[in-house]
């Protein structure tokens, strides 16, 4: 440590030792995670009082930061890598995908040119091809990671703002006919984030009404559009979603494609959760006529126990990227040819080496192992929806597509949609203060609805008992339908 | 591995074995990293046929997976890491960067929320601030960390847009009068590409020329203001660079800032690689003015020994940012009152937890110790440019601002500057070629020129002399004004 030059760094020795120890610390925790309190056991503003108003000064030796980790941080972690954790979608940092962390941590690779890190570009290539192929999708088309799907659907829809051909990139907006982008009522916020950042505006983003199961109606999309060209809006873009954050729904994705070819619209497909399913045969239907869109994003960091952060996009088009983003400044021309540089398809110049991670995920459980997991995952979500469906004073929400379920406690002549929300707040309050589990909330319909996901491959049938148990117990209700046909009292 | 249910991901005891043969092997590397070839030793598509062409179905022991670490992935890498690593911005990732990203590789939280994550949330408003306190920016700013400057800059322009008072959050950006975004010539292209998405367009970014030290000209600045106000259209922000990326200029900021309240316009300060420079006293001339910045970044994956990505986007303005952004669907709402959402102040929803790895680089290293890393680099590039003066056959193209050298080989009589160009490219050719240094090229008013750019914590006078030495030899020059003064022949 300190200043010397000769040291600038930890030594070799150093380094080893402090792998070593944070090595250790870290798999004690994956150890111990599942007997932690899944949801932070702090208060607003506590851990930014305790720690000092000023960085250090001089440096301060592993075994201080290592027990700031403990009495400080620990206590103020929301444990998403918990068995426990069923809130928003159930997620994992896998061994193998934490071991590829490390690595490209180490490496500190930036693949904004293929130059700048061969293996960084074409192993994403590879990879991205594996995953398409994995799920039923097009080997062919152009796959680049992103962070979050968030940048993923916003780059999507930047290009096919490109592509509605109205010279967007030199003139801008100004001047141009009003732009309008369509999704369903059910879509994720990110679609209308993406509409404020490329300048649509709120007024330019239609919420389709969904049917009965939560899908999107295409003849309210037809009718949308076509009320949008009457009065001389633009329409350009179509977003479908294949699992619906709140429930998890699909869209008719085949009709919502022949819809978008006879408009001319770029249709890009929101999967971000549900597209890995499609790894199990079984799950296939969830991505049909995906073969059709212009684009889609899937997150590895949902459901394909990748450490956050990691969104695959993928593209047949990926030449209207280009056309949107390619500007290549002086001091980054290589002359390479015939290689990709990730910058030219993307707003975002630097880029991690996130491929690696999800390259040893692939690696470590293979596509059967893969599938056999996301199928368990189902099966727990199938086998809490049954427990539920045999409760008289629970009542289900949604159908379970994958591994979300979502229900209420509705006590027999409790009918007043206030005083249920009341109820079932109070019930998640009560279940997640426990720490056992940590589930979260939607609304449906205008229903305030209880929404347990799962997604963590440390998440067992008993872990999803005792979830229901606990529901159940804070809701005042009897456990019904138990394990085995039993029936307590909570 | 494989489908049993009860063994989901490794074992406790694969883990830590996994975990030692994995940490063993980045230790090796970055051991002898200095050794390895800087450059990728590869050719397009080599690594992708290496490769198969389908993820494995079953999975494969770590072993096949580190084996092809070495044979396959490792050639393909050009070594950021790496002591000869001096083009773009030398970078490098830090012993305690690290473990920091091995932590929160581990911990796998999302900072969306609060709730999701307190500890995340804090510690970054905590980190931000000491991180703003030492390069002597404005303690109550808010900062929030992203992955690159891109999307820094993007989020601060859309904030910008925002705080136009157009109304371009509902209405969008049809029907406006067209916007316009200033910045130098010399700035950063990720300028431009935030005007493209944003909907600006190309017609609405000015570059401002720049004078004899490749500053912002601020008298062009005005007229070209006063133009655009004449002809209707609406001037909305003027980004400074604090170090561009060709040159390392600095921006005469305390002038644009006054520009700015003149008009009415945003400034956004784009210090991603020479803010941190501040953390040094001597350095902090460099950010003069910047306490007027309505938003200013400065990237710690660049030079303050973060891996990447890590990006600070601080503003004095956050409320414009959640009015730009904030948008929250039901099944995010918590109800936790006088808590930083972070997914308000961007359209990015998820975030890794960045600020841990940065935390632990504050803590190994403290701030004196960051400022005498930063110093050394600096007198470094001193020391280069002192060499590149005393030789007749050298000439430097602009001034050493911080730790980037740009000169080029001119021999006597070689005047026309096609021949200098070929000359220059083919000296920089040679010398990657070698493997023992990488350096990059710019242009600088039309001159083709070497760019050596130090950063890397490995690096050593001798690697800086041996660089200097190869470019001599390189460009059939005698090797001048040596170490000691010795001159030797190439």
């Amino acid at each position: 440590m300190g200043t010397n030059t000769l040291m600038p760094d930890m030594t070799d020795m150093e380094f080893r030792e402090a792998l070593a120890k944070v090595g250790d610390w870290i798999a004690n925790y994956r150890k111990r995670v599942g007997e932690l309190p899944v949801l932070a056991q702090t208060a607003p503003g506590r851990i930014e009082r305790a720690l000092p108003q000023q960085a250090p000064v001089q440096g301060e030796p592993l075994e201080s930061w290592l027990r700031d980790l403990d009495e400080l941080i620990l206590p103020g972690i929301t444990h998403w890598n918990h068995p426990g954790f069923m809130a928003y979608f159930g997620i994992t940092a896998s061994a193998p995908g934490i071991l590829g962390e490390l690595v490209s941590g180490m490496f500190n690779v930036n693949g904004m040119l293929w130059k700048t890190s061969p293996a960084l570009v074409e192993l994403e290539q590879v990879v991205m091809r594996w995953y398409a192929a994995a799920m039923g999708l097009p080997a062919d088309w152009f796959g680049m990671i992103t962070d979050t799907a968030s940048t993923s659907t916003l780059v999507a829809l930047a290009a096919a703002r490109e592509a509605a051909g109205l010279n967007i990139r030199e003139d801008g907006l100004s001047g141009k006919p009003p732009l309008v982008l369509y999704c369903s009522q059910e879509a994720h916020s990110s679609v209308d984030k993406a509409g404020l950042v490329l300048g649509v505006g709120t007024k330019g983003i239609r919420h389709i009404p969904s049917d009965d199961l939560f899908r999107m109606r295409c003849d309210a999309l037809r009718e949308a559009i076509e009320r949008d060209l009457r009065e001389e809006r633009r329409p350009f873009a179509v977003v479908a979603s294949v699992g619906t954050t709140s429930v998890t729904a699909v869209d008719p994705v085949p009709e919502i494609a022949r819809i978008c070819r006879h408009y001319g619209l770029w249709l890009h497909v929101d999967a971000a959760y549900a597209g890995t399913a499609s790894i199990a045969p079984e799950f296939r239907w969830a991505l049909e006529g995906c073969d059709q869109a212009d684009s889609l994003v899937t997150n590895p960091h949902k459901w394909l126990f990748t450490p956050i952060d990691c969104s695959a996009l993928f593209t047949r088009r990926p030449e209207v990227f280009r056309n949107a983003f390619s500007l290549i400044p002086e001091y980054l021309r290589t002359g390479a040819q015939g290689v990709v540089d990730l910058m030219d398809y993307s707003f975002q110049l630097g880029r991690r080496f996130r491929a690696l991670k999800l390259w040893f995920v692939f690696r470590y459980f293979g596509t059967d192992g893969i599938a056999a997991r996301i199928r368990e995952h189902v099966r727990l979500a199938g086998e809490l929806a049954g427990w539920v469906d045999a409760h008289p004073q629970l009542e289900r929400l949604a159908p379970v597509n994958f591994s979300v379920v979502c229900f209420r406690v509705h006590p027999r002549g409790m009918d007043d949609e206030v005083e249920l929300e009341r109820l079932n707040s109070t019930v998640i309050e009560k279940v997640n203060a426990g720490g056992e589990i940590f589930i979260s909330h939607t609304k449906i319909r205008g229903k305030y609805s209880i929404r347990v996901a799962i997604g963590n491959l440390q998440t067992t049938k008993d872990r999803v008992r005792r979830a229901f148990e606990l529901i159940c117990a804070a809701g005042g209700i009897w456990i019904g339908g138990g394990i085995g046909g039993r029936t307590q009292c909570c």
